[in-house]
């Protein structure tokens, strides 16, 4: 197979695990006879340096051309400490999501068995636990009109969906839901808000279309308590753009850390792979990030991008194996890790092709 | 000491919960010499039953001439079917807390010991945990104008502060770090929202005041993380009225349950003081409900309210010896617990009540 893909390192830790991400994309390229050609371009922080522009045209220009996208990370702690800064790194991100029409993210808990006891949850809690999340990428609050008054003093967001915003993406968590245990639950603020009424609305007109989906509808509130009350429960859950991403960031507590979640962001064209984890200034550098959220990404990619199972198998099997031998980077290890194997970035980037290559 | 209570029973288990937190407050007068006398009004889904309106006007007097206000719970699963329906449950409770200028909610995450392992995180990462958070409760996309277009296709909520709504909370989130461990974490979302920003900005500018107080920012979608993979790392946590909505609940999980956490929302004049947990409609009847959230709003009505610590204390140390001596209502209970030493909701509010009566 032939895909030309397109390395968007950006800030932070997002190069240090992206090499690795890349890494992997050439040991399987080699191992399976493909052909996968790369480019690299910037963006966030790192293209405002270079360009001014948080997301450069020849990035864009490229991320279009290209058949899948590899992402790291973006932001800067800059832009964190001085709220008034107009040109920010996230704008990269959220524009290039818009542009290329990537409206579904799907982010999977994919739970390894190993990491049971990393977590800050009791393992009897989560064992067994599979989730699919299917978060809207390109709406609501994120990409509704922004306002400050003149005197600075009022600033508002709005919230806002479209119905076809919601269809399209019920159709492909039903979808999803239809090949795996047929659950989906639909998660909003419907009591309070009305964005969210006609979210519930669109979602149950969508659910007859898949009346072997049980559907259920949950409040955000009671989700993200439910998430770690009780994390079994849930198969495949919807849900919007800003809801999405505090459930997801809190479900990497299932997986144990946030090192461990990849993501797919999928519509209209590219998809675009990236660790659902940020770029971590704090331990930028430092050999210390770890590289697995990125080859995991890599795994979607070959699974969800070019519908190579085979390969992606190889990678989520080759994790698998380095962390039964008991490797762990410092997010994932715990008590009973002996210090000999705590791993840098480097050094567990390079077991994983290792094994991969065997 | 002479007070005028209103109490709000609401829907769902709210009036099998609040008869016990209103049997607490008549214990406490009785053993103290107060002089309270009390009112009952409607609001939510038995409000409309009655008037048609979720907030009557009589309920709002009431609210208005009253000193304090214990209210149980708003909700019906009717309306949560059916997200076309004009008027609804929770427009009474917002109405009444923009009415009584409730700004900020005080949700303080206590942990009895006797809890720790009812919680499905681990004990010694619970351990210690002492936060109190302050959500802001009268302004954000809870406020915000809505917007539902002609043909019903798009939907909008508009996320909105003004800079005096951030400051007001802000000042009593430090006033009241500076009582506690000196610790405050912003959280908001300035990487994305403009409202966020104004918030940040906002906080960085009280902060000054304040600088005894270590003060952090945290975007919600790391909070939310954090908050169950090192919950000990907080102590005042200040948040927008939707970030606020979903952190506490989240956060019942720490306490074990949310069965077990009260609030107390202050602002311009009455205070009022509710369970965090909702109508909960599907345990509605079945004397299943904790009614401690409720009681424990009650130990906060006399603290935060009154100013009568000895007498909030009084129920806090009844609460803890009737866990102490094993006893649990099913949402609380664990493999360790006996099954003759799980109560319903009545038999738990006699206990607590025959303690506070010794
Ligand atoms: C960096 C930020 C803009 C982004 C988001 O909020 O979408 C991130 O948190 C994510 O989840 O991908
Ligand atoms: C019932 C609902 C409107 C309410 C809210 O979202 O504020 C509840 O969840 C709460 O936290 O008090």
């Amino acid at each position: 197979m032939k895909r030309n893909i397109l390395v968007i390192p950006g800030d932070g830790i997002g190069p240090e695990v992206t090499t690795w991400g890349k890494a992997v994309l050439e040991e399987i390229a080699k191992g399976f006879g493909h052909d996968f050609s790369y480019d690299e371009a910037l963006m966030g922080h790192a293209a405002i340096e270079v360009t001014g522009n948080p997301l450069p045209d020849e990035t864009l220009e490229k991320a279009q051309k290209s058949d899948a996208i590899l992402f790291g990370a973006v932001g800067h702690a800059k832009y964190d400490n001085d709220p008034s800064l107009k040109v920010r790194p996230e704008q990269g991100l959220l524009k290039i999501r818009k542009e290329l029409g990537l409206y579904a993210n799907l982010r999977p808990i994919l739970l390894f068995d190993e990491l049971l006891n990393a977590s800050s949850i009791k393992a009897n809690i989560l064992k067994g636990t599979d989730i699919l999340f299917f978060r809207e990428l390109t709406g609501d609050v994120y990409f509704g009109e922004k306002t400050r008054s003149e005197d600075k003093n009022t600033a508002s967001d709005l919230m806002i969906y479209h119905r076809y915003e919601v269809e399209r993406i019920a159709h492909k968590a039903f979808e999803a839901a239809m090949k795996r245990r047929k659950k989906l639950c639909s998660v909003d603020k419907a009591n309070v808000l009305e964005s969210s009424r006609l979210w519930r609305e669109t979602v149950q007109n969508i659910a007859k279309q898949y009346p072997e989906v049980e559907t259920t509808h949950m409040f955000i509130d009671n989700a993200a308590m439910q998430l770690i009350k009780d994390p079994k429960q849930f198969d495949v859950v919807l849900t919007a753009n800003l809801f999405g991403d505090i459930l997801t960031d809190e479900a990497s507590q299932i997986a144990g850390s946030m090192g461990m979640l990849a993501s797919a962001s999928v519509g209209e064209s590219t998809g675009f792979f990236e660790p659902i984890h940020g770029s971590a200034h704090d331990i930028t550098g430092k050999n210390l990030a770890n590289p697995l959220a990125s080859i995991l990404s890599v795994s979607l990619m070959l699974e969800i991008g070019f519908g190579l199972l085979e390969e992606a198998k190889v990678i989520i099997d080759a994790v698998d194996q380095v962390l039964k031998e008991g490797y762990r980077t410092g997010d994932i290890a715990d008590e009973t890790t002996k210090s000999d194997q705590i791993l840098g970035t480097k050094e567990m980037g390079q077991l994983v092709l290792k094994y991969i290559a065997q």
